[in-house]
């Protein structure tokens, strides 16, 4: 199949080059130049435009870091909504707003083409060894269509409704239950160490016995080392996902007070420990606030 | 070893077979009468107080509802304080303030007795099985002396520390990260409900991905099946342990902001479901709240 | 002085009845035609659109519900930035974002036009009384050349700084000062009134020793009467006052918990109550929480 | 009037004193010694126990800095239910909790006495010019029966209600309010603060507006000036009346997520700045947790 891909950031990279191996003709493009110099020489070609790359493509792939960037690439003279051939696929893996996707998915029917969104779980190294978690929302036989990709990419593809925006929905619901782990994990390991308990051992039981999740053990990890920087996903990217799901909260009347605390607590490490570090740093915070 | 067992409820039942089935002598008392009927005929013998069930023992455990319930099977002329042989160990399972944990170590250590804070993780039927998570604090070399009592009832034990109360602390932050993470999803439920996403939908992607634990998996079932009566494990009581965390928390000066947010959404429940909801009833709360 | 004045909701109306009472030539403009009978007798002439309104005018008044009335009132081919003549004022009284007066103050360098932004304190009663508190910020000389008419308009004016949009910033401030004091009238008269103590009662005191303010009295009353229909404000642009409050709070990193706390009771109240009750509604959700 | 006056710290002398000045004989009593040396001199008995000071009186006042002194004066061989003559009424001032003047009560009406409850607001210089508000709750004859003692003490007596602890209620609902008061303003002015507005500058436009009370005022005037020590009324006071707040929310099942903030934001400030700080010193937490 021909394939557009378009933004190699981490994430991007690994997943392009998944689609490579599974054999298809893949064509990348990304806004700052020299990130494509591997997948080339692993067989991708090169395009110095998003329309260029879509213009011979049956799907083309997004992976952009925010709703700006994933409108950029949609529009303008060189963008996607002019270069991609009329019925082709858009999938659409960004973490964007439910409302940006609502009107990509407009501007593609008024297009002629078709759209799914497919945001993923999963850090680079899960993208590069095609571990992602996928979540698809669009036409059923739109998904249809492109399955084969996904299992290209992922290890596992959920079905999450008829219109694209509900798989971003989910996307943004998974982010919030992240950080409301860590806020709750953070708050426990505040009291223990005040109360005499150290933060590995209260740490040991929650993962020992019922929270023995993925999320609890390295998270947790992250707030016992207290390795906030470098991040892994730097807190101003956990805020701008606070504020998507909550513009969403606010559209759909749902007042969701777990997520207005995470907010502000990010807003607070924000203020407090600068833009570089880690989402997981509302840790610090809590442990400052009890004067730790 | 010579064994009293305070408290038949639905807990101390199971841990008290257990403790006869590994072949201990036991005498079991219960406030109120009538229930030891199975037990008796099982081998243990029955006593009509705290004082006279325990005045041979090595080691009494008691397991009990509450600190008023606590305290009244401590205190008074026949109550555990006078009964204990000196030198023996009480072992107390129960969920109680930290506070009160640390009175009824001053309270044995003035009486020449010892006392080990064992409070439990696993409901009814992990009790009968001998499946508990035991957390286990005090001075090592008594819980070296309890156990193999505490392997006959458990499948792990952890110890916390050298203060018996250290091992309710911990105990109800275990308590407060469950209702942290039933308010998350609650929340989470209702956004992508609104949005158009089906709760079972929401928890199978939680579930299947990042949150793969008990918790989620359990008390996630409990939010898609709207099964909050009959309680598991009953609103007033859930707000008993917020209380008593929040009681802890203020002590130790620990801001928890999350903690108050649980409190306040099991109270809000009480207020508007009654007395008898389960703890997790919170999320016909958060439902309610967006207009669901 | 020749003004233009382009709003005539409920506020503008008696802002612009007062400019043309103090003897200036107004020319006024509203979006849905047929409201400015009343004006028009009493002296104003009438145009077809901002940009046929302020073609001679010195001075251009707007009165708009919201940002998105604001801006499409600014441009386009018939728009104020079109129409404001060189060197004129725009004085813009609406309740808009900080972000969005800085892209007005911008666009109107652009054109060599100035802009001075002038929120209000008060209701329409206030607007047609010429008893508005006015918050304005912008150049001093802007100011300056502008008093009488804002004199004209008001009891007081406000000097809030240089940059239009601090003034935009304050007049949040005051909204939210005002939602947060009526969470709490709301939150006290639950307690006390499941304490047996009545509503009025309470009211009585606060009002009676150190909450002798306005908004207590005549907010309390509200909340003592339940006259929450129909609205003197609806919740809905309370609801987005408050979220312009809190995207300035996350661009300037103030972590805000009782705005965020406020915004949610909003968004309840919209859920259960619907899109037309007052702001002060949030008193029902209050008091509709704890089971009254 | 024989009267007996049990606490002679800041609030009591005043008010002792103008007992004294309005014609009563007046015996008092204080725990920590050496207090009397004024008041004594100026023509009051002085006593060496609650039961010294009450047998002869017809009325006992009570002002104590906590439940536990509140306690500990009623109780005991020489406390005040054992001195205090039959029929003789207790007056309360005590900022107590409700429960605690419940028990107080029916400890009273068991011994054959009377009790009313009457704490007030208003700061040590209010009570030696007698400027209190009085809230009284208790029976209606017996509060008729002080009510010449509490005009000579105060500006305003309101009738709460016939249960006296209800008149503790409405107090502590005072105290939550100002707190509310206090994160509203310190709130906002973190945001104008770092939007480029001073904060007196805000304190000058809400209490010149809509906000002209004299808590906005006078706590706002601390907050702009940061003067949070020495303390009037210590952050560890404060959170207590908080906490009795909040448990008689959680009695009456009334969810308080405001009382909750305030509460949270007392026990940070603690932690940080230490047990000496003003419970206006939130303002210090807030704008910290904004980084400035």
């Amino acid at each position: 199949m021909s394939i557009a891909f378009l933004g190699l950031g981490a994430m991007g990279v690994g997943i392009a080059e998944n689609l490579l191996k599974a054999g298809h003709e893949v064509t990348v493009w990304n806004r700052s130049p020299g990130r494509d110099g591997h997948i080339v020489s692993a067989g991708a070609a090169s395009a110095r435009s998003p329309l260029e790359a879509a213009s011979d493509a049956s799907v083309a792939f997004t992976m952009l870091s925010d709703d700006a960037a994933f409108e950029s690439v949609l529009g303008g003279d060189k963008g996607l909504l002019q270069g991609l051939p009329s019925n082709a696929i858009h999938v659409s893996m960004s973490t964007i707003a439910v409302s940006t996707a609502d009107r990509a998915a407009a501007a593609h029917k008024a297009h002629g083409q078709r759209f799914v969104s497919c945001p993923v779980f999963g850090r680079p190294d899960a993208a590069a060894a095609a571990k992602l978690y996928v979540l698809a929302a669009g036409a059923a036989a739109d998904i249809d269509e492109v399955e084969p990709l996904l299992t290209a990419i992922g290890q596992r593809t959920f079905r999450i409704g008829d219109t694209p925006s509900q798989a971003n929905l989910v996307k943004l619901c998974g982010n919030f239950t992240i950080m409301a782990a860590v806020e709750a994990m953070a708050e426990g390991m505040a009291l223990a160490q005040k109360g005499g308990v150290g933060k590995a051992l209260l740490h040991e039981v929650l993962t020992g016995t019922l929270f023995d999740a993925p999320i609890y053990r390295n998270y947790g990890r992250i707030l016992v080392e207290e390795a906030y920087t470098p991040a892994g996903f730097k807190a101003p990217l956990g805020l701008k996902d606070m504020r998507l799901a909550g513009e969403a909260a606010e559209t759909y009347r749902v007042p969701m007070p777990l997520l207005s605390l995470v907010r502000d607590q990010l807003i607070q490490t924000i203020a407090r420990e600068g833009e570089e570090i880690d989402w997981s740093g509302i840790g610090k915070t809590v442990a400052g606030n009890a004067g730790l």
